[in-house]
């Protein structure tokens, strides 16, 4: 059945140059930026769509990239709860805080929603062979969503990487490389892949549409938050898919008519030993600088030396007036032990930086008494479990 | 505010005598057999309740046993999806195969479920210490909800658990003990404990309210099946409560005319090396010989040697024209394979079993062909991963 898409071309976001949506294309081959799905928001769309529909990601599918649902790849990604943190709050002394559990999806983690649409996507297109370099949970999704279309997936990994995430791509037959170095360098041994030319790259915006799946996570908090936003989402940002998403939907939203306004102040989150975001967001540049050398963490979606979808993270800061911030190896484990105890919750990592950040920000005040703070935890703790003692 | 509950009496299920929902009350002091929660199903009520509602498993809030939802300890359970597995169905000759995937729970399984409505329950009741025998997720859910509410939890759990699960318990702010022997003797290493007397015993079937919980599943098949239910339903049988639970669910959704019918039978999957209830069905009993020694598995929750509540077990696959069936280490481990490469689903060891119990069952004939069989993966793999090689 038709989707009816409303996806009109994808965008060079620097160039403003436009491209066909009927062929396979990664990023801008000019610019070299990443390439940002356009949509037609002028045609009237209720929200009433949502109505009867499944609580899944693919509710907003007329916000999304696929033509024909027969080619969605589903495993029941999306619509994670939003959970009230109390107890969390009255500790910072912050009005309302929320996190929206990331962990409650397929493969563990936020990247479900991410490779869900690009594999989605590649196959409607006859796609199906995929690389891709990650730091754990990405490899997870794509090996997941490409077993489940049939399809081959090509995975390169910092040797680092907890052994639970390859064993989690191979049980699934996907073909696992251990790279030394950071997610940088395992992509660089990708590029240089006999067989490279032949697969669909899904690096993070290198191609325009795991941005499409992760983007609804901001569709559902404005629809779980009854279209009304927080003022402050908290991100942990190694590639910023999310962060950029989140943002975009925000827009994209805007432009239909379902939200009236976007309060919303995005803040990335990232490690001291990694923190490029953070060194852009100080001196004020929409760029970010490749971080040499970066430091071990228990954080492994963290350790990004430089997103390549750095320009886009930085817009989403600056626009919607938000702020980078790095928090310690040490501050992490305080964040994980605070949240278990208080609210029941174990996070991930990533997770407990995103926690860890909302106190320094309330204490810096950046974030004031009567907020409502929304934390992203973007994954579930056991696949970290290798990394961590407690 | 109030939830409207049903619930009008607990009931002994052997002796019919009933007991007041007013105070905190275990299982029945005569007969030492598990209570069952009693609603009225005679005044009508509408599936149309159900339209606006949040997508967890509160939404069943009428035929639950919490009467004020401001008790509700909630970090998101429930409403889980089902997911077709179209190859696993082609390749077994079964016409249509559908998995409920219990992983994408909080703690990552079912037991999420029977936990948050046992604590929220006992928190209702005023009580605000906890302890439970466990072969790993129940101890990880308990100590979440327990932390959630702001409870105290005392956990039990054999040497041979996985380490992940005791710093899952303890992260949480849980006390964990762990005991020589299987889930029985960590129950009886338990019991005579000192604070024992003061703690809430929320050991399987021990108190009336995980049950209620778990039966959530039951509904949320008949609901994500739009109101018609599968032909077969497979089930990793240690405890049982999530057989018994949703075999309940379709007895009380029949009485209030939300289904027509019941087609489905109930089918109990063990391990070889425990099976008390393989072997009670062998022999036609209504209840449970403990299994002596039970072998080591890398299904832990399936080291069950007799589950209090086995003559509830029994009941339902005997009521429903169900049967029982045991697989082996290899089998499991085959599943995981299997489900992994077919479907892109990671299943715990649990969930596997049950894969290769319903490819057994097309080979005997007990499934057909044409039926609609739907397996549960009670939960997610990770936590299971020092059990595995792969």
């Amino acid at each position: 059945m038709l989707t009816h898409s409303r996806l009109i071309a994808l965008q060079c976001h620097l160039t403003g140059k436009k491209y066909s949506i009927d062929q396979p294309i990664g990023y801008a081959p000019d610019s070299q930026q990443p390439l940002v799905a356009i949509y037609d928001t002028r045609t009237p769309l209720s929200r009433d769509i949502l109505k009867d529909r499944k609580h899944d990601m693919w509710r907003y599918k007329e916000m999304l990239p696929l033509m024909d649902d027969q080619n969605i790849i589903t495993l029941g990604e999306g619509y994670t709860p939003i959970l009230e943190a109390q107890k969390l709050a009255e500790l910072l002394n912050i009005q309302h805080i929320i996190i929206k559990d990331e962990g409650n999806n397929p493969t563990g983690s936020f990247k479900a929603r991410g490779m869900a649409m690009a594999v989605s996507k590649a196959k409607e297109w006859g796609i199906s062979q995929f690389c891709v370099p990650t730091a754990g949970n990405a490899g997870s999704a794509l090996a997941a969503y490409a077993a489940k279309a049939g399809a081959r997936a090509h995975i390169f990994m910092p040797e680092q990487t907890p052994d639970v995430f390859r064993m989690d791509c191979q049980v699934m037959g996907a073909r696992v490389t251990r790279v030394q170095g950071s997610i940088r360098d395992a992509g660089l041994e990708m590029t240089r892949s006999e067989g490279y030319p032949d697969w669909w790259d899904v690096s993070t915006l290198k191609e325009p549409f795991r941005l499409e799946g992760k983007k609804t996570m901001g569709y559902e908090i404005a629809e779980q938050l009854n279209w009304k936003l927080p003022d402050v989402i908290i991100y942990p940002t190694g590639g910023g898919t999310g962060l950029i998403g989140i943002w975009k939907a925000f827009h994209e939203m805007l432009e239909l008519g379902w939200i009236q306004e976007i309060p919303t102040r995005m803040v990335a989150v990232q490690i001291e030993q990694c923190n490029p975001v953070v060194k852009a967001f100080k001196n004020g540049w929409d760029y970010n600088e490749p971080y040499d050398n970066p430091g071990i963490t228990i954080a492994n979606g963290l350790r990004v030396p430089k997103a390549f979808g750095d320009r886009l993270i930085m817009k989403a800061i600056y626009e919607s007036k938000g702020t980078a911030i790095d928090v310690t190896e040490s501050d992490i484990l305080q964040g994980i032990q605070l949240t278990a105890e208080k609210e029941g919750l174990f996070l991930s990592p990533e997770g407990a930086a995103v926690v860890m950040a909302s106190k320094k920000l309330k204490e810096t005040g950046f974030i004031t008494q009567k907020e409502t703070v929304l934390l992203i935890n973007t994954g579930s703790p056991y696949k970290y479990i290798e990394n961590l003692t407690l």
